[in-house]
């Protein structure tokens, strides 16, 4: 598995605007190959958003990645900052992480 | 609930010696009042680590992160990156982001 932390400034919607906006889109990354989670991230105050993934492997995580950042960028939004991360999993569980190890 | 994510640069340890070092402070951790989850992230090939949570309020995901922010700048860690964010319900419902909302 691994772990995709995305986020990039934005000038909105949040909120349920946001809900509204993106329930399409929603649904089209709920069928991307090899996602098992996405967590929606948002702070109007800080003017940010971006997503928590968990992949299955690398490869489904990079290639998300790359179709995703095309698409930001398709939608205006600049400065996207993105990490791949592996889940180190005994810590993880010792904090109840949700995650099917 | 609010999510709060942290990366900050890493030379390990990674992997398993990461899980025996950090098993008494995951541990101390999984105590945090108002914390839901914690993730361990890690990433040997780019030397970053970090973590993912989910907290009950603002106030604990703020109370932590100071606490957190200190006890790594005493191992010597430079560079912490932290945001607090909300989580968009409906959008991460969508795709089945492990919450109970």
């Amino acid at each position: 598995m691994k772990l995709l932390q995305v986020d990039f400034p934005s000038q909105g919607p949040f909120g349920e605007a946001m809900a509204q906006a993106y329930k399409d889109l929603a649904e089209d990354i709920a069928q991307e190959k090899g996602l098992i989670w996405k967590i929606w991230t948002e702070n109007k105050e800080t003017q940010e958003a971006g997503g928590i993934y968990l992949f299955a492997d690398e490869e489904n995580a990079k290639r998300y990645l790359d179709k995703h950042s095309k698409r930001l960028e398709g939608f205006g939004v600049q400065g996207i900052r993105a990490r791949i991360f592996d889940v180190n999993g005994p810590l993880s569980r010792i904090d109840k992480a949700p995650i099917q190890f």
